[in-house]
């Protein structure tokens, strides 16, 4: 690799002393009294050589890298993606640029990530966590790094998190299938501990038994969403268990996945079946019939998620409070969910 | 920010050399002749304060980061989502971590992000260039820094690359659309010089041209591909103005688009109208009807892409001789491009 020249060595070629070459670079040139002419001919020099000062050495003198991290569960589910990229553009305006990695909701791979980058010491952390990383949540805020968590949070860890009210949402949903006459309501989740799960359910199972309806529901392992054996059960649990009249998809991904299953096997069952899913996007909107969808708004997710890490940054390293905001996700209701009688 | 305790903080701890405890923290206590005794006093201590060497001094001596870089057009884009999601796991386990950007196509942001990363001294970049960055990768290139360029390249530059036959797809699946009796075959596209797209748009042209047949070409500026405008510029083509009786799709932006602007006026048009799209994805195999697709081969593109760059990253900078590879799309044909008469 070609060698960048060090400062001794532009020092050197122009017979000044390295003190004086490097106040110039870093624009102390006036401050420390430097000559105009002195300041002119370190820099043409500099200029003439494409030289570009080492910002991996800067950036151990400064502390501060203008470099994000938005550590997501999956970057190629479009929740996450879309959010991603809303992000990006927020942040490249203001001068910071952003890091994508999966952590596939995975505690080794959330922490081996985690410290990759605290050594490289970037700024701050975006983190949808994995179950059990508190402990390095806890160190990074120990450490005065700033940490926004998203989508879920740790209850008894006060650290900012911006998410949205999942039990609402779902509540809201399950409610709209009562409202249309719908009684075997099942919920398709996946297997979690974690809260947005959790209260994805609270809400319907809720919602459920206020109506006085039987909550039905049917948990897959998140390891298993992409198995064969996923969508056996899910057709099992559909069409030949519960007697089911409709249906409210905890995630966008199990409900992709059962629109294949239903594609596969009966089609026109669409056409009896209530559906309801959580995350909207551009396939439930063309898919025959439209599907009503739990739209979580992800601009003002993005933006809530960027300004909260801003005032982080933007504050005194003592006094990084810790800012929660619950948005409201909203019902988009289309054909999948109307009254079938 | 709590600070780091440094090497010679630790030495005076232990009342021993800071190049002791060096060597011992970089495995070389043996080599170095210093006692067993000597290096688990060490070891232990700095166990016990939960010690972390700063990895960005030391990737300052090693050179070596393990970190490389994926810059795609969108990584909100589900093609390019995939790919990352493939690379990621395959770096992973090679004890690489892939960092993500989008760079939207624009030379400007391309430039930042290249500089950006070529500072914090990343391994190796993969990227999906815009249009005028030629110079920043050569000058990579020069500076012996791994690059492998991908979905499209610089017909004069001698860098790795990893590209499908986009001539060949697309010559592939306007001759299905010819073979199923349409003869008015649109083909909407995005105005670009950029070799992914001139190469679609040759393999149409040339298979429409050999069959007798007048190619019609819609061509969309790229800025413009999310605005209300070329909704109606669309719908204006297929529906009022060459009489189609089919469009192929270079994209699947471009196909999303087309399908909800039908969705919106016109489904029945969807009967008669015989559709291909470039690029598959799950709402193609969910659609009503099912879409015909170009099918990019992820999976293979991921693994080449990563192999083409773990060999460079293997190679001595002497010889980093670029690999070339060209992969082949398929086409899996469904009902919208059947017959329809």
């Amino acid at each position: 690799m070609k060698k960048r020249p060090s400062l001794k060595d532009i020092a050197k070629k122009l017979n000044v002393s390295v003190t004086t070459v490097s106040f110039v670079l870093n624009g102390k040139g006036k401050e420390k009294k430097i000559s105009d002419e002195l300041i002119k001919k370190v820099i043409d020099y500099t200029d003439s050589i494409n030289y570009r000062p080492n910002k991996v050495a800067q950036s151990l003198r400064t502390g501060k890298t203008n470099i994000l991290v938005f550590m997501v569960e999956d970057i190629s589910n479009y929740f996450f993606s879309k959010i991603a990229r809303i992000m990006e553009d927020i942040a490249y305006d203001k001068g910071y640029k952003v890091l994508f990695c999966s952590n596939e909701n995975e505690d080794e791979r959330s922490k081996e990530l985690i410290q990759l980058f605290s050594e490289r010491q970037v700024d701050g952390f975006i983190i949808s966590p994995s179950p059990g990383i508190q402990n390095e949540i806890e160190s990074l805020i120990e450490n005065k790094i700033p940490v926004v968590l998203f989508d879920r949070y740790f209850e008894d860890l006060d650290v900012s998190h911006v998410i949205i009210d999942n039990e609402d949402a779902s509540s809201k949903a399950t409610k709209h299938l009562i409202d249309n006459d719908f009684s075997r309501i099942g919920f398709i989740t996946i297997e979690s501990s974690q809260n947005q799960m959790t209260n994805r359910e609270k809400g319907y199972v809720d919602a459920m038994k206020s109506a006085g309806l039987e909550p039905l529901i049917l948990k897959i392992p998140f390891e298993k969403i992409h198995k064969e054996e996923t969508k056996l059960e899910i057709r099992k649990f559909i069409i030949e268990g519960q007697e089911l009249d409709s249906v409210f998809f905890s995630t966008n991904y199990l409900t992709r996945t059962a629109l294949e299953v239903i594609k596969e096997t009966d089609q026109t069952l669409l056409e009896k079946l209530g559906v309801v899913t959580f995350d909207d996007n551009e396939l439930f909107r063309i898919n025959t019939p439209t599907i009503t969808a739990v739209s979580q708004p992800l601009q003002e997710l993005g933006e809530s998620l960027m300004n909260t890490m801003l005032n982080l940054l933007n504050s005194k390293a003592e006094n990084l409070k810790p800012t929660k905001s619950v948005l409201k996700a909203s019902l988009i209701v289309r054909n999948s969910s109307i009254n079938k009688n």
